[in-house]
């Protein structure tokens, strides 16, 4: 097995997942354990999102930025399995939020368990995470995720209020990625230099590599939503078309538009005009525009800031994962 | 004012009201605090449950258990607040679950603002009231509601899924509300002590005040919702049995049934047959079997344990306001 994959072209992320995995099989017990409950549905709705092939890329970036800053003791597993719990929890809600039909490419738990149970489930885990924060007892590490937990959900609600209207410049796009998705990436990376101790400096070096990290991630996202395909994404390409969600792409195109352009992109994502034939005409209209190859950019940018803020920190096997994680970010694209 | 106020009849829950309102002046205020937020929505929703006329009985336990204890610093009211904050997600949260109309007598969030506003700025709340908790510094306090948070969803799940079963026995039913409803009372009851640094002894007493008053405090609901009116209730009279919710009166009233009962029971229960003639029938059958006097017994039993466990800790006003809370729970049903 070991000697096959190898062999295999190396992708950006088999580095950190080879520094990671002692910890990680022990993060993923966890999981699993703190999915138990006497309540029958609640392991199995978790088991079909924790077992649905996601990357566990969140809490690898807390293992990893532990052992960057030479961490030796068992916190950081408590707070990895806490980071994807918090990442599981949105998930679920998103999906009742997004009225999604698929999540990785398998059904979506609303579909199969209702809202109800989503809802329910995903509140079941936030309340878990916050107990295995309190078990690693650090105030700070409690700060960092707790501040996260509520931006999050923050950004999620500025999203909704602005994902139907095109008037949403790169800016504010810019910040509401940066509270939904960024700050657990950031948040992630940086309670990891917190509980080991790390100096300020480190913490705030990783800090900003999560963030920045998270808006390249994001941003790669909202481009294979439109130019990836259904088998390779795991998700249906053109979710966010359907459900009228402005992402980069869209307000790019939308600001270079002609006046009828404009006119279609306000029917679709404002008026909700968002059949396959529009999808086919909206990926036309990037295109032309050039708003994939654009948002590419952003992506790079942010990657490079990523980069550039990791590579800050004292040289360590560690990292080197944690900035090869930015190449395999962006290279989700080609 | 005062003057009036005085001679009028006194209600149990004059006391308590009377001795926390200069904290629950600043609980107030940090809430109002808290709930805002740049986007928009999250005030307007805050705000409309947050001035909905809630009683706020969970803060007031925090801020009066604390004052019990002798405590002279300031973490009861961060705490205090955090537990409304909790409550109050829960509500925005139980409304999208429950599909509810009405909410102490008002439109529901999800009504005007739809489920999913109401799922978010759900979360945006849980994540400000952990932050807060976090303030207060106390690993203990933070443990005891992180526990409660969990333990509150697994509840609510355990109902979703037992909710349309008859065969729900009436201690799985007190188990269920011991994890939905009076998990959060005993939580709030204890923290108080906590931060005061009170013996163990007072602090598990606090905590079965809270428990056993929960406990007392949603049995009586359950029989409001079958013999309130909708004005003094401030939600539809009926709402449980629509909602095919099953609590303690139908649980006995089914238990005590003949044959032909029972298959009214499923049918309205488990089949959805809940129009103004089923309820009719079934608020006729619960009369017939006694069953809302005996759930009153059951909650005069569990406010007679909270009571004791209240009369334990060391005299004080405070402690005799918390024990005139247990009269004002049970009260609420003549």
């Amino acid at each position: 097995m070991n000697l096959v994959r190898e062999i295999q072209p190396q992708s950006g992320i088999d580095p950190i997942v080879k520094l990671t995995a002692p910890d990680m099989e022990r993060v993923n017990a966890l999981i699993l354990a703190m999915a138990g409950s006497n309540v029958e549905l609640i392991p199995v709705i978790a088991d079909h999102l924790i077992s649905s092939g996601g990357k566990r890329l969140r809490p690898m970036l807390t293992i990893a930025s532990a052992l960057a800053c030479g961490y030796g003791g068992e916190g950081h597993v408590k707070l990895a399995a806490s980071v994807e719990f918090m990442h599981t929890a949105t998930l679920l809600h998103d999906d009742v939020v997004d009225e999604s039909d698929l999540r990785r490419g398998k059904q979506s738990a609303r579909m199969i368990w209702g809202n109800q149970a989503s809802v329910l489930v995903g509140d079941f885990l936030l309340g878990q995470a916050f107990k295995m924060m309190v078990e690693v007892g650090s105030l700070t590490a409690l700060k960092i995720l707790s501040d996260a937990s509520a931006v999050i959900a923050e950004g999620e609600v500025w999203q909704l209020a602005a994902a139907k209207s095109l008037s949403t410049g790169e800016d504010d796009y810019l910040a509401v990625i940066g509270a939904k998705t960024a700050a657990l990436f950031a948040a992630a990376a940086e309670v990891g230099p917190v509980i080991a101790g790390a100096d300020a400096e480190v913490r705030e070096a990783l800090r900003l590599y999560g963030l920045n990290l998270g808006l390249a991630f994001q941003l790669v996202d909202d481009v294979l939503d439109y130019g990836g395909t259904a088998a390779s994404l795991g998700k249906n390409t053109g979710d966010d078309f359907r459900e009228g969600k402005i992402t980069l792409p869209v307000i790019i195109a939308h600001q270079r538009g002609s006046a009828e352009e404009r006119a279609f992109w306000a029917e679709a994502m404002e008026g909700g005009q968002t059949d396959d034939a529009a999808l086919a005409h909206a990926k036309e209209l990037l295109g032309r525009h050039g708003a994939l190859e654009e948002t590419v950019l952003r992506a790079r940018h942010y990657g490079a800031l990523a980069s550039q803020a990791a590579a800050s920190i004292p040289a360590s096997e560690s990292r080197d994962a944690l900035l090869q994680v930015v190449d395999f970010c962006i290279d989700r694209i080609t």
